[in-house]
């Protein structure tokens, strides 16, 4: 009988784990503690892509997970073992755990270094001329925040690994590129991994920032046993990284490995995912079945859609001026489309995404008004967060488009072509990490190209529907073959190896 | 007897051309045409770093230099051969031409192409998420200027090279990336380079325009013979875009080669330089001498430098932040140190380019608001082009700022130590090209890295007297021995054995 994709990662963890937890450390975690007026701490799920894709890791391995305590709830919450199991979900297969500091080191750490500083780093977004400013603040925020913020994460973990010379740690993303080394002085027998969820960039954007940022950063990511990317250009760019900045670390590009303090760190690709059953749970919803025929009702015969945070990075005004130049370059598509814009709000207290926010309106009402009728609106804006309407609108739609100016993966594009009920064509950016595994089933884009968008929209359109059906059929084999749980297995079976 | 520089350059220009002229292609010659009131055309020498670097060129070898018709006045004298030789010099050694085309071709290529496009992309001077946007407007510009241009540079050569089946042809910079295609088709044993002057940035960024310009780019760079660039990162870079864009070519990372269309094309490094001589000469001329006795008067005990035209990838704003921070943080540096920043007006008509001068001015006014006194202005600010008082300031530098945030190679850091008649310690960007060849005597700095760039100046300020003569004197003798009569002769020698 042939093994089930859960029969293949159950195996993967137990090679891995033996009778041991799984320890996972993360930013944001599965549950966050609001303070309420009476002093009590209400628990609430979080949601965004990292705590949905690891969230299934819980089913499949025992599990310790370790979360940023971000709020004074969080803090509280801390050292309160029984509110800490009910947020693990009772029983004993998720274990939920804080890394505790100060409120102004988490401050610091994440709302002047990750999310203002790494963030826009990594996916190029600054205007270079004019920002950043390292200023004596900055390096304050990095030396107090970030790293203290790092090092009570390894605090934290070293805390689950008591007893243990071997622990299993798996490290998620740009908050934690400084966890491993602690970790590691601790106990240098520990198999640990680091997986980076965003772009990494090339090595000319690194030589911008202060020295002592980027090399602790790759020197850092250097006490793990696997780092991991979602591309092989991000794993790339980060093996120029080593080599440009930590001159005693041997470079090894067709192994993908480097040495370095007489270690080993093997540099992989792992391209996230979706999981596919739970995603087709959502879109056969009773709610998202009856939202998809609202929608319907209130579109077109053709459907448009993307669903996308509200975030520069994702190159939605540009969508709009692709949409713009289709309408006036193809005179018949007016009033025969309706392009449907899922915009769930992000980071609303950064000014540049109130700015870009107020952009993207100016150029839909620009467009409503100069091409729409008394009754046909041609862009509807939906901005909420509210994920079974936006599989809604991915399962109604003819074309979805995916047009990030970078982006490390891009789940929503394998969310379309799983809950595609038209077989819609999927226009995606070549600068999507998720580019790399769906180029063959997509019409590619170059995000600045607003021309050659509003053509491949046009191209889109015009495919016949058999050409459409082969393609989503394969893209969506892709999807299903490469889920969240070969992403995760895959992982398991490289540190068991590494493990021995 | 040993040769002496000029020597070699001679017998490599001859083991390339035989009895033949070397034909040298670029955007802007050593001479414009101006229409005056009465109809006469008046000449006009031209300035910048690519001209007085090529200019040398001619006293070597004999050279036929063909230039963009940039003005009406071009176009008319392009037909005058009489004006042409009085504008070559009167002699035979330039033989100065012009490739023409109709003005709006001329202006959609320089104006919508190659300025505003092409050189922001391989600055990275973009805000991404709001620029660039490639529209029809931009793809008709690149069609009927960009390569209408190209077309015409290419026509201007073969003209140039009648009767010759193996002409000698050198191309130069942004404006010319495929001018060596057509030259090819019609001449196919010619002997083709092509020298990019800017940087080439990594193919992250590459990948956001439209895949018909960045193919069209890598494919027609592949016409040559021989591809040069500033640096080994620049070269990598091009190789790495060829690999992503050319399907069909093969790279060998390892020999610097590329085999396309059964033919080779080797990616070379050859960082440009200064004529040191000339550059000495200009500095001791008595205009110069004279305005650095003034300026000596004008300064107090410190003087810091920079020169620079006024552009947003010269990181003018953070060189002014650092400063400021050096005062906050060292007061008793307040009243002893004088900032000479020498700026020159550079591409007006751009509002990018307005809008950074007038944040610069901010920040100058700010600076000398907040810390300057009656007696003392602790920035003053030279908006002119005046190169031989840009010198003066250079010989009396103890400090000179150099922090682009990209640079293909930068010349004034090679100015620098060339004229300084004060051991002028030297803060250069790791970003700049210069930085390659400079590394181990200057004092490096991250262009961002404003808190790094203020400590930097505070230690080249208070380094040794004995170390500074150690570190200027090294970055001397490699300037000396690698000029730009090294430059040209080490191009003149590959394409020599190229033409076997």
């Amino acid at each position: 009988m042939a093994l089930t994709a859960d029969d293949r990662l159950g195996d993967a963890a137990s090679a891995l784990l033996g009778d041991r937890r799984l320890i996972i450390a993360t930013n944001r975690g599965p549950v966050t503690f609001t303070t309420m007026a009476d002093g009590s701490l209400r628990p609430r799920r979080g949601s965004g892509g990292l705590v949905t894709a690891l969230g299934q890791v819980g089913r499949h391995v025992p599990l310790t997970w370790i979360a940023a305590a971000m709020s004074d709830g969080d803090r509280r919450a801390a050292a309160d073992p029984k509110l800490l199991r009910e947020a693990g979900g009772g029983g004993d297969d998720v274990r939920l755990r804080f890394a505790t500091a100060e409120r102004s080191v988490y401050e610091q750490a994440y709302n002047v270094i990750a999310n203002p500083f790494l963030w826009f780093l990594q996916h190029q977004m600054w205007n270079l001329p004019e920002k950043p400013v390292i200023d004596a603040s900055t390096m304050r925020a990095w030396e107090r925040g970030y790293v203290a913020m790092n090092d009570a994460f390894a605090k934290a973990v070293l805390g689950q690994a008591r007893g243990d010379r071997t622990p299993r740690i798996m490290l998620h993303d740009y908050h934690l590129y400084l966890a491993a080394d602690p970790i590691r002085r601790a106990r240098p027998k520990a198999i640990i991994s680091h997986f980076t969820h965003i772009p990494w960039p090339p090595s000319s954007i690194w030589l911008t920032i202060a020295p002592v940022i980027r090399e602790a950063i790759a020197t850092g990511m250097l006490a793990n046993d696997v780092v991991g990317f979602q591309t092989p250009r991000y794993a790339h760019n980060f093996l120029r990284m080593v080599e440009s900045f930590v001159p005693k670390a041997t470079v090894d590009y067709d192994a993908g490995t480097v040495r370095h303090r007489r270690r080993t760190t093997h540099v992989r690709t792992y391209p996230i995912s979706i999981d596919v059953d739970a995603t087709r749970r959502v879109a056969g919803s009773r709610a998202a079945l009856r939202r998809a025929d609202q929608l319907m009702g209130a579109t077109r015969e053709r459907v448009l859609v993307r669903v996308d945070r509200l975030e520069p990075s994702k190159n939605i005004l540009r969508g709009f001026l692709a949409f713009e130049a289709l309408l006036q370059r193809h005179a018949r598509l007016r009033g025969r489309i309706t392009f449907l814009a899922f915009l769930v709000p992000s980071r609303t207290g950064l000014r540049e995404y109130g700015d870009y926010g107020r952009q993207v309106q100016n150029a839909v009402d620009r467009i409503n008004a100069r091409y729409g009728a008394a009754d046909w609106r041609p862009v509807q804006l939906f901005y909420e967060n509210d994920y079974a309407q936006a599989l809604a609108g991915l399962s109604i739609a003819d074309v979805v488009l995916v047009n990030p100016l970078v982006d490390g993966m891009n789940l929503v594009a394998k969310e379309a072509v799983v809950v595609s009920g038209r077989d819609a064509v999927l226009v995606l950016s070549e600068t999507a990490g998720a580019f790399d595994q769906m180029a063959d089933g997509v019409l590619a884009v170059a995000p600045a190209d607003v021309a050659g968008t509003a053509e491949a929209l046009a191209a889109a359109l015009r495919m016949e529907p058999d050409e459409r059906q082969r393609r989503i059929a394969r893209l969506r084999r892709g999807v299903e073959r490469e889920d969240i749980t070969w992403w995760l297995r895959r992982q398991l079976e490289d540190l068991a190896e590494i493990a021995g």
